[in-house]
């Protein structure tokens, strides 16, 4: 009973709506009737709940999310299909995982992001958050199917509860798509490919000049120790060092000694190597630091990347890259080499000085995530890509909208019209047969449209053919086909209608 | 501080465990030191609560979800290819939706199916769940963007807390590939293309013989208000003769009475009605039966009825249609037509009786959807059809198994192979090349692998050619192709190794 309650409270403290407090005390009398459960109470049950939440009833999309419409989706699928294409050009196969995974699970391999995590309500049974990337349910499906090698690309929606920044395309529900390759293999040679698969693909999508940057969690690791941080603060560490380059240094500084509690001069130390960026230079440079050397994991972090140079000099794609000492990536997953894509744009035209926008790719390598999830611990190590195709589509719309190109969303090929009334059941027949035979086509969805109205829809849409049928054409057994550009009729006989219009969408 | 209690308590429950004693200290000791809020140490951030944590992970996805291996994506991917072919043949363009909406938004349309509507988590912002299905998102879309005309389709995941059944294709996380027409258009054309798509979908995937079954939700309340169901109970009523055929009508009939308050003799007279099904003649004897001519609704519905039998016709569909009063679907926003299409299956080859499986596609009219989104309650008329291709799915995935065809998942054309130890950078290089001609290429990741296992590995995944590289032909310029089916190798020249491939491909 004391479900009622909080109803009736409500509809006092709003006393002045009388149609409100029928609607409970109507509610009330359903709830005695019919002894519904709490649960039915709780749902507005009557019509007055419902007329008083439908004035509420705000039309949007959830903070940080958003609709694409058919021009937008056509631009998407583009960018999708040419991804996809890469994948697979180098062997990968496709799989699918839940939106949603066990809570335990994604909070194991997300601790440092936990707070960002979608948790759905407990409703009873299983507790379940929302995936908030793609990279934790691959190596689910690995550990769990017992998988010992795999290459495979997965398109996906992951949810993260950010704060969202349209501006700079960073949303709250966003696709990824992601290609990884799982496996014990000779060191370097994936890691290389996911390289390069990432660079073709920025590549083919022409959205602007890019740079890769690339850095070893065993480099910065072997930075945290010879500078001082203790080693249960350094994925900590990371995830601050991260924030560099949306924030400044000192700024990063700060928070690593006030938020972290590092010692001032243990940031400062730190600070000294994370400026730092090149090619091989810098790699022989490393090498010879004194104080580095006293790192092992780092010198096997630099030997690794000098493999890596190598290989991706024989790829021919050296030259979009830069070991970059502040790059950290910001999950706690990753175990070696690290990466990260940046586009290089002009600020204007003016200016030939180009600044650093968002990462639109990045990945790395993940050598322990696997076997945390198995019991047995058995190790399947990984190194993956992850493209960031919604800052890719963002600056992608932007260019179109500046350079006004038109992007058809429709296919439709034939329209079969009327010239007169009564000719629905034509229409209808012959587009039909249109249909059957694989034709994309359309026609009004009304008897007697007006002849006017259904040319000029073909010329707004950019529908090339018009089947036009009239009284004279039936009784010749002929259709009028009529190309949209030219303006040019001719009658076509019925039986060969199929034919010609193939042979003309053919051209 | 107090946060810390639920913790103290749950360790002294289980005093005998040392190991969660400590562990709860050390949570106490880091609670101390760093002033962490509640939420964090709610979130496990000791050493000892994940061990514990990851002792106990179950690896699973969530009760009534899977994943998709490649072999199922393939055979995903074809039937998602054949069922978009033919949306955009009829003219579809399509958009996305976020996977959640705001709560009080589904709610709305979902009365009688909120319990079964998944909730995100209150963490502080709007409250959403999970989206039930593409239909209320689309009205949503359609409301908000204040659009009169719309031709689209949407293939999606949409999520219901149910009571999952694996064994007949029904899950909480499920595809629906949705095709609808909104706008207010000359009666049943736009529902006569719906049941085309339909048709066209379903003869396509050739998953076997099919049946679909129409009723008009206007024919139903007539039959329900002559019968003596007062209007307010018309939804519940309509929710529960859903179930027929999948319980018995005397179940049906026990709900009705027990549970939804009809008068036994009410739903005796209903079910006289709910038996019938056929076509013409059954149109027409209800067109005459006294009683149910009373209701004006059911007579508009009927003449209707008649309209699209008619266009039906045109269409040549007819065959596998059947007006079937039973036929009540179970969503709320239906205002008109409904339909639904059913496999028809022998159960046996002994056995020609057809045996009714659950329905693989469905939809209908929702006239009111729209407008019940819209402040001013402008109307936007629409109709349209689901293909619940997670049924279609499990039909043809047996169907593949029985008849033992071999599904490739890879699309790789060429593999990279050395004959000889240290061709790693030849092959890196090579390889290059062919992914930048758009050739589909992989190869080893290992230094030196054995040409057997590079060959065996072809014959193996499908793939067609191996470019072999060995001392003998880098010194000669040349590069190995083999044909892995027959076994034929010759010498290429390097400079004309793309050419020959494209070519060998081509065929």
């Amino acid at each position: 009973m004391h479900s009622i309650c909080p109803l009736l409270r409500r509809a006092s403290c709003k006393s002045q709506h009388l149609a409100v407090r029928l609607s409970v005390l109507r509610a009330f009398s359903v709830h005695l009737q019919n002894q519904v459960t709490e649960e039915a109470v709780n749902q507005p049950s009557s019509l007055g709940a419902n007329a008083r939440r439908k004035a509420n009833l705000i039309l949007k999309t959830p903070k940080g999310t958003r609709d694409f419409s058919p021009k937008q989706m056509a631009l998407r699928e583009k960018i999708f299909s040419s991804i996809i294409s890469c994948f697979k050009r180098h062997g990968a196969v496709t799989i699918d995982t839940p939106v949603f995974e066990l809570k335990d699970l994604l909070l194991d391999s997300h601790l440092e992001q936990s707070k960002l995590v979608y948790d759905l309500k407990d409703q009873g049974g299983e507790l379940l958050s929302l995936r908030y990337d793609l990279t934790v349910p691959f190596a689910r499906y690995l550990a769990m199917n017992k998988i010992m090698h795999f290459k495979r690309y997965h398109i996906a929606k992951v949810y993260r509860r950010d704060h969202p920044s349209v501006a700079r395309g960073r949303y709250r529900e966003f696709c990824q798509c992601d290609f990884d390759i799982a496996g014990q293999y000779d060191p370097m040679i994936p890691d290389a490919e996911c390289l390069k698969v990432m660079h073709e693909i920025l590549s083919a999508l022409q959205c602007g000049e890019f740079l890769i940057r690339i850095n070893d969690r065993r480099i910065l690791k072997g930075i945290f120790t010879v500078c001082g941080v203790p080693d249960a603060k350094f994925e900590m560490a990371c995830s601050t060092l991260d924030k560099l380059g949306k924030v400044s240094w000192e700024e990063v500084k700060t928070e690593m000694v006030q938020e972290k509690g590092l010692l001032p001069e243990v940031a400062e130390s730190i600070g000294k190597y994370v400026q730092f960026s090149g090619g091989w230079g810098l790699i022989d440079q490393l090498c010879q630091d004194p104080k580095l050397s006293e790192s092992q994991l780092a010198m096997e972090g630099l030997e690794d990347m000098k493999l890596l140079f190598e290989y991706l000099t024989l790829f021919g794609i050296i030259n979009q890259i830069s070991l970059d000492l502040s790059l950290a990536r910001g999950m706690d997953y990753y175990s070696g080499v690290i990466y990260e894509a940046v586009l290089l744009h002009q600020s204007s035209s003016h200016c030939k000085e180009p600044i650093r926008v968002d990462s639109v790719a990045g990945g790395g390598r993940y050598d322990g995530l696997v076997a945390s999830f198995n019991p047995k611990g058995q190790k399947v190590p990984c190194v993956g890509v992850s493209i960031g195709v919604e800052r890719i589509f963002s600056v992608m719309e932007q260019n179109i909208e500046m350079s006004k190109e038109k992007i058809h969303t429709k296919e439709t090929q034939v329209l079969v019209a009327a010239a007169q009334k009564n000719f629905l059941a034509g229409r209808m027949k012959l587009i039909s047969e249109l249909w059957d035979a694989g034709i994309k086509a359309e026609m009004f969805y009304k008897k007697n449209p007006k002849l006017l109205n259904q040319l000029q829809y073909c010329e707004e849409t950019g529908i090339p053919l018009v089947a036009i049928l009239g009284q004279q054409e039936m009784d010749d057994g002929v259709v009028k086909l009529r190309d949209v550009a030219t303006r040019k009729e001719i009658n076509v006989p019925k039986e060969n209608l199929i034919e010609e219009i193939k042979r003309r969408l053919e051209k």
